[in-house]
């Protein structure tokens, strides 16, 4: 049990980076004003929202920062797409896999039960969706893609995704709440209708969630008031939250190739030490490479349940989720897994080891090491089966 | 022209507490740990979370801060609220009056298109709800009444109504996003089965919006996707925000009733000098006293319009806010003035003083002057009707 605490739970949570921090900080200590009004700081926090519109707009590419809306975290900005497409539509079809997150899942699951058609797209063993066994079906539609796999780690072909939308006359939203920043968006978001990102795994305030909405297709806003966010948000904008939301994504601009070579390094590292340590260990999903997020290693240890392990790698100093991150807690089986065809004990002890802007490289052997040590420990607790 | 601003817009938006700004801060440099989690990290942001349940819990005097929610701000508490409940009862009547805040009719009206019935309740010239002119209707039946007006600034007799509540056995939604801390609510919200307040509007962060549901009756979330909060809100908890909110509301716990009185006193002298100083100022609602909120005056100035006063006073170096906070922009008239009976040039010249946490009572009277000075300076310029 050393004393430093190696956390790799980064998709769950993780700190600012500094320059977040300090943006929000700046906004925090000032007159708090809404933007929303006609005086001096009114106009003032008004300049930082629409300065951070412009910062988000070119962090996707865009020239046209009016379709950027800011909600309040990744959740909410991947169901008012959904939902507000829905709403706009006001009939159609969903096309979709059965490992979607739950805000996702839950979102087509309201729009299925209020009539829409929902397609589900088949994936392969790696997770990969399996476009050319979708029909495509009367319009309208949408389409439901995540840019990186909560549990498994794989980034989808987002070309394949947008060929399908196109043949399907349908609409398509990338759920990218996890893998935006770690891996990339088509140029200008071209073929994409509707994006969310959660501020927070990549180094953005909690309570951030950029959602962007392409014009041309009707789409209705999903929490109603005021005026704000040219109606497609109401509510006094966080704009704390929105000011270091705009330095995290400027940062990524910036270092963005940064970060992600350095995240790539670690999970090498973290991936090879695990492998030569631990006998059981098995990756889900693909390789490291250009079809794996390079913050994310999904990887089970068959025959150990994973919060049992996920407990006892806590114990001895490495914080990592045990199961999937989001799933309900009836289902011990990630949805992922079972999709995957994995078998049920690698299911029932998947662990998610994943990494922020700042992954600490020089503990990575350590950690294989104590990710060993409490392969052993949990194992010979066990009664012999 | 003076070189300090006088803030006088604190309804729209205002500065932290400086002990909401220290909580906030502490999350913000830490690990950032999402609360969900089972490892050390994970179990301290667990513990800010359920520490600022209870905080909110004594807040409201209540004993079980299992009811308490946290979503992003009072918008969408008070939106989840109805829409919420209409969830959960599929059918049935909204008691209601024409001058709620926009979030609270927007819910309102997409229950009326889904089927429910929505009865209006009548007020009269001041803005107090008229209930022996309401007929019950068959339950279920939600009552949805504002604690104080977000542009009237009156204060709601709630036993009134929750005694009509019962007898249309009605559940009681009391919207305190205008008037929560201001104005008392009833001692352990008796009577009251759903509350939504606005963190900011009480010197605690944007992003926090705290929601009471009494259990008993049906009540569903509007956020789908995780687990959090008990299932009734999910996406990754706004720690920093949420501890900000604790931190505040402990602060009213303390210290609330000389917020208030600061504030009633601050009042007192800005009417008092604004009617000595503008022959054509009225205020509309009550006068000063317990059916109107400390922190709120709202008065006219026939022959005026609203935002081009406002653009005057911030000339002169009064911040305040022209016309209905939260109007919607075709309205040119808020409909809490249409509904009292205003006549339309003092609709349509409706100036909003709002007063913070820390009102700046020196200054008032500076204020008053400039408000005067305003006044003349905007009808000079004005041709001769």
């Amino acid at each position: 049990m050393t004393g430093e605490r190696i956390f790799l739970d980064h998709a769950s949570g993780g700190p600012l980076l500094p320059a977040a921090r300090a943006a929000m900080e700046e906004v925090l200590a000032g007159h708090g004003a809404a933007p929303g009004g006609g005086h001096r700081e009114a106009r003032e926090s008004r300049k930082v929202l629409e300065h951070t519109r412009k910062q988000v707009a070119e962090f996707f590419g865009l020239g046209d920062p009016e379709r950027i809306v800011f909600t309040s975290g990744g959740t909410e900005a991947a169901q008012s797409a959904i939902r507000g497409w829905g709403e706009g539509a006001g009939k159609g079809t969903l096309y979709v896999s059965e490992m979607e997150h739950p805000a996702v899942e839950a979102a087509v699951r309201r729009l299925g039960r209020g009539g829409f058609t929902v397609e589900r797209i088949p994936v392969d063993a790696e997770g990969r969706l399996q476009w050319k066994n979708v029909k495509p079906g009367e319009g309208p539609g949408l389409v439901c893609v995540h840019l990186a796999h909560h549990d498994l780690g794989i980034v989808q072909d987002l070309k394949q995704a947008a060929v399908f939308a196109k043949s399907a006359r349908a609409q398509l939203f990338v759920d990218a709440t996890f893998g935006g920043g770690w891996v990339s968006l088509p140029a200008g978001l071209d073929g994409v209708d509707l994006v969310a990102i959660s501020g927070h795994r990549l180094g953005a305030p909690k309570g951030s969630g950029p959602l962007f909405i392409r014009s041309g297709f009707p789409w209705r806003g999903q929490v109603e008031g005021g005026r704000q966010e040219n109606d497609q948000r109401a509510g006094t904008e966080n704009l704390p939250a929105i000011a270091g939301l705009g330095a995290a994504l400027a940062e990524w601009r910036k270092s963005g190739e940064k970060f992600r070579k350095t995240a790539r390094e670690a999970q090498r590292i973290l991936l090879e030490r695990i492998r030569k340590t631990v006998s059981n260990a098995k990756l889900h999903g693909p390789e490291p490479g250009p079809e794996r997020s390079p913050s994310h290693l999904a990887m089970s240890f068959a025959g150990l349940e994973a919060e049992a392990l996920a407990l006892v790698l806590d114990r001895v100093g490495v914080a990592a989720r045990g199961g999937s991150g989001c799933v309900t807690r009836e289902m011990k089986i990630p949805p992922a897994m079972k999709a995957i065809g994995a078998k049920p004990e690698e299911a029932r002890s998947l662990i998610l080891f994943t990494l922020g802007v700042t992954a600490p490289i020089p503990d990575l052997s350590v950690a294989a090491n104590l990710i060993s040590e409490a392969v052993k420990r949990l194992a010979s607790s066990l009664p012999e089966g």
